[in-house]
């Protein structure tokens, strides 16, 4: 979350800014967290179960825009350099050969244990009026998108509805998206969602879903590098 | 590179040591640059362009493995966070959505103008005995490989030619790594490669020459995001 305050402003005011920004990110994405207090959590809660810097490798799966950065340099403080599974609105495209590489990374401990952290997430934008999807990027005067695939995603389930795609295919031209738009399609189906009325805030909480599965599915499906 | 000189080396051994590893690296990749070296020199070249950290965007494409996180945090220290296009072996799969995405995600001058650097590698190793391919990781004890999506790829045209694929389709289990030889094989079918004879540092060179002209061909398709 960005403010528009200066470096000289009242702490207080600094603290009812931040109230009120996460008011507005959580009026749509209940229980969002800021990113310095999760990681946080994420670390002591993964450090009870042996999990350090030095012994463990992660795999990050993040959108492919930039300001999806912030996120992945500081999960690379905490856990040092890691496996990029980044793709258009977090869909995972790397498959069995992908997945399988960077879970045979990580350091060996002298049990034999390998430790692995997936993180995976869709990212969204809540601008400080409280618009979802809607984000100012440095220097750019007119407002941007995030995350612009998920609003992709909108716009095809609404024109073409979410009839089964052929497995296997992709448009030449967008093999990444129209992934995306096919896996979207069947999360959709499963969760009985509407294309008609789906809305971005909806759509990214179809693909936060999403991922999770297709990150499930590609480990169990692990092949040997 | 990486060597295995402690802190309390000789710094004559240790000139020497790089200089040794620079010679293993070069018999296999002539002009090969350090990160330092080479990232110095692209700041001082862009520079006289007028491209700066505070006016340009970069986009990235190095493979998924989080050896190449180096280099990208480096990319990141001068031109600040970057559009992600990463892909096993550096193939581009984000299409014309992704890079168009990508392309209008810069600050905007006076002018109007937008400033984009394009950073597009293969990865490879070399290890301290010259050998190609052949990476230590941290922890593991165990000889790893890098590139492993280009060794795959090695494997896939020895075994199974170069003919030419379906366009639109892929392996739903293995969507970039399918996508991957598809194009390695259309771009040894230019280069007039032998599928029989290739080894990892010539299929490392081919994956150069494809990732350039996959990057030009999305830029030349963009579409507005």
């Amino acid at each position: 979350m960005q403010g528009a305050l200066g470096s000289g402003a009242d702490p207080t005011s600094i603290v009812a800014h931040l109230a009120d920004r996460t008011a507005k990110v959580q009026n749509h994405y209940p229980g969002a967290l800021a990113v310095d207090d999760f990681l946080a959590r994420v670390e002591v809660a993964l450090a009870a179960y042996g999990f350090r810097g030095d012994n463990s490798l992660a795999l990050t799966n993040v959108c492919r825009d930039e300001s999806t950065g912030i996120l992945k340099a500081k999960i690379d403080e905490i856990f040092g350099q890691a496996f990029n599974i980044n793709g258009l609105g977090g869909v995972v495209t790397c498959g069995v050969t992908g997945i399988g590489a960077g879970i045979s990374h990580a350091p060996i401990d002298p049990s034999g244990r390998e430790r692995y952290v997936f993180f995976a997430f869709p990212h969204a934008a809540v601008d400080e009026k409280g618009e979802p999807a809607s984000i100012y990027r440095p220097g750019r005067a007119e407002k941007s998108n995030a995350c612009g695939a998920l609003l992709f995603a909108v716009n095809a389930v609404k024109e073409g509805g979410i009839e089964e795609d052929s497995a296997g295919e992709h448009d030449p031209k967008e093999p990444e998206g129209s992934i995306l738009i096919s896996r979207i399609k069947e999360q959709m189906r499963m969760e009985k969602a509407d294309p008609k009325t789906i809305d971005v805030v909806e759509m990214t909480k179809v693909s936060y879903s999403l991922l999770r599965n297709c990150a499930l599915c590609c480990t169990s499906s692990r092949v040997p590098l």
